[in-house]
Parts: C-alpha cells; structure tokens; sequence
C-alpha cells in the first residue's frame, strides 16, 4: 500500500460525552473515530478507512482467539500550552511494530502510511487531547490474525487498527517511588523467544507473577532472564535503569528484553547530560552488593505509560533493598522533568524527537 | 455456576449445507451451533447458552486484541461403525483447560457442566460427525479475555466457547513418515514460562521457525528446551516418543512441555503390551548417538489432530537421521492401529476412556 492511498473517511453522527480530567485513568474512554485496514494475500493491505468508535465481528474461528498471533504499539499525543498537538517519536514506534509483525509472521504494514493515517485520526479527534498536567492521549495501533481456521500457521487476513484514549497519569500514585518484586519463579522471556516482540502472549504470561506479587503488596515484577535467572531484563511494562556510584546503568538489548523508546530516549539525555551510563549485562547479585557497598543510589523504570517510575524498594529473595531512601533520585527527577517537558512542548527539543501534527 | 444450570437453547432456522469428505480438510468448516457463556466479577460463569453458530462482537479494546490473555483445548468426537457417537477421555480436555486457565489467571469452569453442556451441543450437531475413516469431528472448547480496557491486568469478562469442525485426517500425507528439523535458534518455552498450558501465546511463538522450517521442506519443528538448547521438548503441536534399542522414551514432563492425551494414552498402551518405557530427560545428542550406534529404531509425534506421525527423518545441524529407512515402525503402527480403534470404536477400551453420548 502505497502513502499516497487515500482514506475513506465517515465521521460519528453521535459523539460522545468527553471525560473530565478526575474521569480520565487509564485506557478506559475512547475516542469518537477509529483508524482500520485489512490484509488479505489476494490485496495486501487494504480498505484503509477511517470510520465512528465500533465493535469488531469475528468468526468464532477467527486465528485471534486461538493462536495469539497478535502485536501492538503505545505512544501518546499531547497538547502543549499553546494548544499545539505533537507526537513522540512515533515513526519510532511503527518501525518496531513492524519489528513485532516480522517476529510473529504478520505482514508489515507501511510505516510511513500509518503516521499518516494517525495525524488524521488525531486532526478528526483532537478534542479528545486533555491539556492538565500528566495528561495526554494515548494511541494504542495493534495488528491481529482474522483468518477464520483452525490450525497452527500464520493467518491468511488481519486487521491493523488504531484506536486512541484520553488518559491521566498511568500509577494512580502519581511518580511515587514504587515497591518491587524480583521474581525467581516464572520467566517472562527467553533469548529465541518473543521477548523482543510487543506481542500479547509476554503479557499474558506476566499475569500470574503480577497477581502474587500484588497479592504481597509490590505494584511491579523486576524480571530475570529464562536461562540462568540472574541477569536483569525489564520490570513489568518498562526497562529498568540503576545509577550505581554515580555511574548510569541498563541492560543491554540481548533479544529478549523490549528496545524501549522511552529506554532509548533517556540514554541520549544521560549523554548529553555528560551522565556516565552503560547499556551491559548486570545480575541481581550486582544490584545487591552494590545496594551492601552503600553505592546502588537510585533506580527507575521507564515505558511510554509512566515515562519513569522510580524503585523506592526492591525485594530479592529475603532481602529488602531500599533506594535512596525510598524517595526518587536527583537523576530520575532531572530525566522524568526533562522528558516530560520536552513531550508536554515546555522543554526545547534538541534531539528532533518531536512531530507536529 | 452449578452443573445443575440448564443451557438456553436457541436452534438454527437456516442449517448450513455439509461439506462431503473430499472437501473436508481441518478447521475449515464449522456445525451449525455453538456453545457459549460469559464470566463478568459479580456474576462469575453464566449465561450459557447454545446458539446458531454466529460471529463474536468485540470492543475494540477487548483485552483479547492485545494482551493475549486465552487458552483452548483440542478433542474429538467420533461415530462408531453401529453409528454410535462417543468422545475419547473428554473429562481431561476440562480438566487441562482449567490448568491452562489458572497459569493464565483466568477463572476456572465446573467442568462437569462444560461436558455436560458439550454433549448438549453434539446430540444437536450429531449429523455433523462424519463416519468415514480417518474423518471425525474436531471439537475445539477456548476462553478469552473481553474487558474493554488498555492495562496489564487480568481482564474482569470473559467468553468460554465451544465450537466444532468435522474434519478429515491432518496431516494431508495421512500416517506417512514426515521430516521434521531440529531448531537451534527459536525457543518454544522455557521452564517458568506458559509451555505447559495450551494458550495462544506459546502458538504464535512458533511460527517463525516453522515458516523456516517449511521453506527448508521441513513439516515439522522439533523444539528444545530454552535453558540448555540441548534437551528435547516436543515437535510441533505433538509430544515426541523415541523407539532406542527396544525402549520407548519420551521427555519428562518438566513445566514446559504440555501434559497430552495422547502421550499418556500411549504410555498406558505401551505398559499394557509389555513394551519398556521411559519418561525422562533425553538430549538431542543421545538421540544423534544412537542413530550412530544404529540402535534409533522409530520416532514419533502424538497429538489429537494426528494421533500419531511417524518421524522419518530428523535434521540436526548438517546431520541428517533417517529413522527406520523412513518407513513406519512397528510400534508406531500397532500404537496407531489400537488407538484409532478405541476412538472408533473398533478395538475395545479396556482402559475406560471412551465416554458414550
Ligand atoms: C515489556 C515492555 N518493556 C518496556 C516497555 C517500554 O517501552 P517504551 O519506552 O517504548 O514504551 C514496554 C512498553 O511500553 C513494555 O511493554
Ligand atoms: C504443544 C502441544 N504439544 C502436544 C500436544 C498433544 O496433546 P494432546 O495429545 O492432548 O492432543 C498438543 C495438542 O494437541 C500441543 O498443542
């Protein structure tokens, strides 16, 4: 499909009431349009549509339900004080769809033609953008199997969709340091898995450590690797970064861990903040003896949804390490107040991370 | 929901015409009805109900499009030579399902009321069931997530379905030896993971390299396990058996592996022959040593779809096994021929798993 494809476009007869910013949360209000097109091998992707907020009807065979072939992206928009709309970074985000689509045998789609499709989905619905602080709307594009079979190969149809929702801070905590788990039980991913992939069945599988460890008060699981269940990969939705004796550290991309944008976002303002930081393989052990030495000085996580969530309390096994004293850290508040000035359109952007609609 | 709950039954007014043998195929054509009933928080399973087979209606956010939350089971109902229709150990598919669910956070079903309303399902559909050797009628129970909502969390709805697809044999080849490779790269699932439960995730993880596998003329993938990538898991949709110097060996259940029906089947066959076997941790390389030895007399998959499927030929990096000059081995055909024939009611079951309409 080419970029130059146009749009059909039917607009709502019957929108619906906005949220007021108390209403907002996470996820739950739509807006009034829909961004839809469907892959067939016989047409590729095609009837590219932008049409009113509907149900989805599916054969009950529909692949989706079945075989979980599946992925999806998440990036935000955001009003800035001058009532201007912009986006982060979101070529970013189609590119690693299609990343996702490859490592779950779905057809890419065209980059370059889903940006375009969302800045109209956006120009129909920008009332729906909430303007107060932490707000923004979050754009959720996904792609499933509708081929309606029974049997275990890569679909024959799909549907690529966006939909998009106007949200207020992602914890309810607002950016308080949060308490987490690190899991010794279940694995999230492997290395020849789908770590790398945002695809549904890595959150599905996350559930059940999730449900205990909040059944034990901690908000978020800090995984390890499948192999040898020692090296830190990413907590929860996010990556995961430790400033140890000054030094900034994450884990590499190794393959099972998500390339988070927000990850990559936050490693070029540590270097233009002349911040050491070093993207490597680090064990729990490390972070536990770093954290006994007296030198683990903060750590964070960081995802589109929260932008940063400082770690006030890690628990790894019997041992409870808290971080700076559970309060956030001076390098988490500078990158949280940093990135967030320059996607609210406060802060100037020097890296041309930012796209006007 | 008590299994005293009677099902609202709503019948077709417009049957579907039945496909005749030659267009049978698998999963391509569905019965006329279908089994559903819905979970919400407050009223937890209800609402079941057999219905026209129909397509599903789904919010665009239901959690299923994005966070993968589901699980299915794979069972057959068959028509005996006097015309009888009988299921084959149908109280295990329930019983897996509700595994499956747990690892997934999904709530359970009562089980008994999910057969119950199964037979319910298959005396209305009965003219469905084909009678033709080899054909049967595919049954496929699944849950999924339908809470229209962005977040990783259980979802707070679900539907449980039961649709039905009569089917011809699986493997187009029927019982002929396949090829299968040996994968050194991608990962099925590793211990801690979702490998033991039969959910959509584990499925779309695979794809790749069997798209590999199938361009290299491969029919199958032979996973190994994704700690040490030495241990042998299960091939494709089926566990594997290896017939070594007269004993049969099968891996050992380990977490990651799904529990089969019919690998347990098997392994009751094979004690009530007197055949020596063995659930226990094997390696590739064992394997490999023995076909040097000259002492690795049959391999074979089981699986509902298939029953069984001969392994001809393995590939493992540059060497290549021939099992058994790439013709069906005695123990293979004498496991298919009594299997088949207490699922057909040919043979008798002297094990008590065949269960009457
Ligand atoms: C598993 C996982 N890791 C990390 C991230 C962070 O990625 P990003 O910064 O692109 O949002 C996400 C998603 O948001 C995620 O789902
Ligand atoms: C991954 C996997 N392994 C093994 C099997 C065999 O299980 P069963 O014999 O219960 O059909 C199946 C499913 O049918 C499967 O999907």
């Amino acid at each position: 499909m080419s970029s130059t494809n146009t749009i059909l476009t039917q607009l709502t007869t019957t929108p619906k009431e906005k949220p007021t910013v108390e209403q907002l949360g996470f996820g739950k209000h739509f807006t009034d349009h829909m961004f839809m097109m469907d892959y067939t091998i016989e047409q590729g992707w095609h009837n590219a549509r932008i049409i009113p907020y509907q149900p989805i009807s599916l054969d009950p065979s529909a692949m989706i339900f079945h075989y979980g072939q599946s992925v999806f992206e998440g990036m935000k928009a955001y009003k800035t004080p001058a009532g201007d709309v912009q986006l982060f970074r979101p070529e970013r985000n189609f590119k690693r769809l299609n990343i996702s689509n490859d490592r779950l045998c779905i057809p890419a789609i065209d980059e370059q033609f889903a940006l375009d499709a969302l800045k109209q989905l956006l120009s129909i619905d920008k009332d729906w953008i909430p303007s107060e602080p932490g707000t923004s709307l979050y754009i959720r594009p996904y792609t499933f199997a509708t081929e309606p079979f029974l049997g275990v190969a890569p679909a024959k149809s799909y549907h690529f969709i966006i939909i998009m929702s106007p949200v207020g801070a992602y914890y309810s905590e607002g950016i308080n340091p949060v308490k987490i788990l690190v899991e010794k039980q279940y694995v999230r991913a492997v290395v020849g898995g789908t770590g790398e992939a945002k695809t549904g069945g890595n959150y599905a599988n996350g559930l059940k450590a999730q449900e205990i460890a909040s059944k034990e008060g901690y908000s978020q699981i800090l995984w390890l690797d499948g192999k040898e269940n020692r090296y830190i990969e990413e907590v929860g939705s996010m990556n995961i970064f430790f400033k140890i004796n000054g030094k900034v550290i994450t884990p590499a991309l190794n393959g099972s861990i998500l390339a988070g944008i927000t990850r990559d976002s936050m490693l070029h303002l540590l270097k233009s903040k002349n911040i050491d930081v070093e993207e490597r393989r680090i064990t729990i052990d490390e972070v536990v003896q770093a954290y006994e030495e007296g030198i683990l000085e903060e750590a964070f996580g960081t995802g589109t949804a929260a932008v940063i969530s400082p770690i006030g309390q890690l628990k790894w096994q019997d041992t409870e390490l808290t971080v700076n004293d559970g309060q956030i850290g001076e390098v988490t508040q500078m990158l949280y107040d940093t990135l967030t000035g320059i996607q609210n359109g406060t802060v100037e952007d020097s890296f041309g991370w930012i796209v006007k609609l």
